[in-house]
């Protein structure tokens, strides 16, 4: 891509499709200990405590690098270096859990559903209820590998009612799928900028009930990511410990202004709802059909099963439609042969009907019939 | 700030003053499985190889984070979890390796000077032929903290004549100031995209001997943080196995090109070089004393004793700086009270000279006769 072609759109579970608003914040230098960059990470992080709606009882804590960066920081801080986990798996996010620990030499168990199919809290129930060893809890909230969107709140009030700590990897889903701290308690939640906030990639964020960080000292596996000694030093003087990636951090500033102007969660939600209805109908009326029924899909990522037609190639299907400005996801399922589409990030009913147009057009140029699995 | 006044010069150790041609290529999104982003990564670690020189026996690995985050990867990845560091120290950077190893719990020596003092290459050899089960030696090229040169190239022939690995954190050096690899031979090199690459923060190197990154695989104690997992994976796909930080990326790709096109390693170091003197006689003229004598004293930043007027308040002094749009670094060493001024960045001749003459009209302001210390 040229600087005088526009950008495609991305339809992909980030890095996403962010505002022009968003990226021209990048357009300056600061330096870390400016006062007024220090302002900016103190009004972020709590601004992002009253979206949680935990301004009360939890704290919010910025971590460079990816979202894996902040789940393992996450990991690494409160898991208490003799304590066992019990994590809940349907796909590749719960799974990267497991080697985290396995590399931290951490205890754990697992629970695993396939990835079209959400846990079970009664299973979770009798796990909780038979190892009383099991301290804490992780859970992806939305599973981006199939796009499923877990039953966060029976979940919870089981963890909460055996008075387990409870980790939610919330990725793909905070920002834009309520998570109401009453009805789904949580020890820790973990983000990304560059997912629903839609800001730019290599920030993450991790909400902390402060109870919980303050008993975390000395429990992190590596310097760089030990969330207690980055909130220590944050509150103490409110600089990061290390080079703070400056123009990632202006750029979630004006990300979350459009957030909020946007309605805040309701306001995006909304959008990206819309967004997936107009893509899971378009579709379908192609005859392609979705991995997931309605019911547990999330508005976030759309698993789409291989049409049969043999004329179908994949990669080639992909190459015409980055051509005509939009890109997709390659699949990684393990149980389905999918490609995926995803309808977040700066994105309208426009961008989502062009996409329809554009796959249209690309199965005509392909001469494939429609789109109906095997 | 707000963005109708001018960026202030930041005269500090990172993030530091980029290019509007760096910052202007973070106004495009791209796709992280994008064809033409994986290029650029391909290309990005390919010229970093050559301008170390070392493309037939090293390998380029990008790391997500500050440069603490690759330098934290660069030691966990490489040392094996039995064997044994001498960690030379002098200064913070020096320091925090002891710190990373304590919390991975490997073991490791200590050989540490002054803050203003290079290590004595002799006592080096000393304690390796002292302990034969030393494996791997650290040291820092370029320590920040006061501004030093270390002498690399003496210590890297000890190391070398010792068959001991070398590691060196060139975070302030490297593209600035030469890293010979026949006179200076180590097993890795570790660097920021944000210090004289002139890139935004977000992003740093390895540069590894291929052999020592064969043998690590299975060492690191973090998995976002391993390096060898890294490397499988850009070698297999082209692709970051977590998301990368795309816009940090694109804007280190134009650096680059601003790099190479100033000359490489000698053109920067020329302009350093010129800044440096500008500062060292500029600061001189109005009897400020630097800490470290000029043989010393790396064309990167300035450490400069506190003046001895009691007129002097250095907060007040930094205030005035940066209202005259010079951002200054406060110092933080043990052994006198310093504050430093930076000399890397996007910054020439004329910045340095408006920086100098903005020191001398705010000395005036505040009724400072001169700069000279007690």
């Amino acid at each position: 891509m040229t600087d005088s072609r526009p950008d495609a759109r991305l339809l992909t579970p980030g890095p996403l499709t962010t505002t022009a608003t968003t990226k021209e914040a990048m357009l300056h230098d600061w330096g870390s200990r400016d006062e007024t960059f220090i302002g900016i990470n103190k009004r972020v992080r709590e601004r992002l405590l009253e979206i949680a709606g935990v301004a009360d009882t939890h704290e919010c804590i910025p971590m460079q690098g990816s979202g894996t960066f902040v789940v393992e920081a996450t990991l690494g801080t409160l898991l208490p270096r003799d304590g066992k986990t019990l994590i809940v798996i349907n796909g590749a996010y719960g799974t990267r859990m497991t080697q985290m620990l396995d590399i931290m030499g951490r205890n754990y168990v697992t629970y695993e559903t396939a990835e079209n199919e959400p846990p079970n809290p009664d299973d979770i129930e009798k796990l909780l209820s038979d190892d009383p060893a099991i301290d804490f809890v992780t859970i992806v909230h939305c599973e981006t590998t199939a796009g499923i969107l877990n039953p966060i709140e029976d979940i919870a009030q089981v963890v909460a009612k055996h008075k387990r700590s409870l980790i939610i990897d919330a990725m793909s889903a905070f920002g834009a799928i309520e998570l109401d701290p009453g009805r789904a308690p949580y020890d820790a939640v973990v983000f990304s900028a560059n997912k629903c906030f839609e800001g730019v990639p290599g920030l993450g964020f991790s909400v902390i009930r402060r109870e919980a960080l303050e008993r975390s000292a000395g429990n992190a596996h590596s310097l760089s990511l030990d969330l207690h000694d980055q909130w220590t030093a944050l509150e103490k003087g409110g600089q990061y410990r290390f080079t703070p990636p400056v123009h990632v951090i202006c750029a979630f500033e004006k990300a979350l202004d459009q957030f909020d102007a946007e309605g805040g969660v309701t306001g995006r939600n909304k959008r990206y709802s819309n967004n997936c209805r107009i893509l899971l109908d378009g579709l379908r009326e192609m005859g392609f059909k979705t991995l997931l029924s309605d019911n547990l899909q999330a508005p976030i990522i759309v698993s789409v099963h291989m049409p049969a037609d043999p004329k179908f190639v994949f990669e080639e299907f992909y190459n015409s439609m980055q051509d005509k400005g939009y890109v997709l996801y390659p699949g990684k399922l393990t149980i389905a042969d999918t490609f995926r589409v995803g309808c977040i990030g700066a994105l309208d009913e426009s961008d989502m009907r062009g996409a329809i147009d554009a796959i249209r057009k690309t199965l005509k140029e392909m001469g494939v019939a429609n789109g109906a699995p095997a």
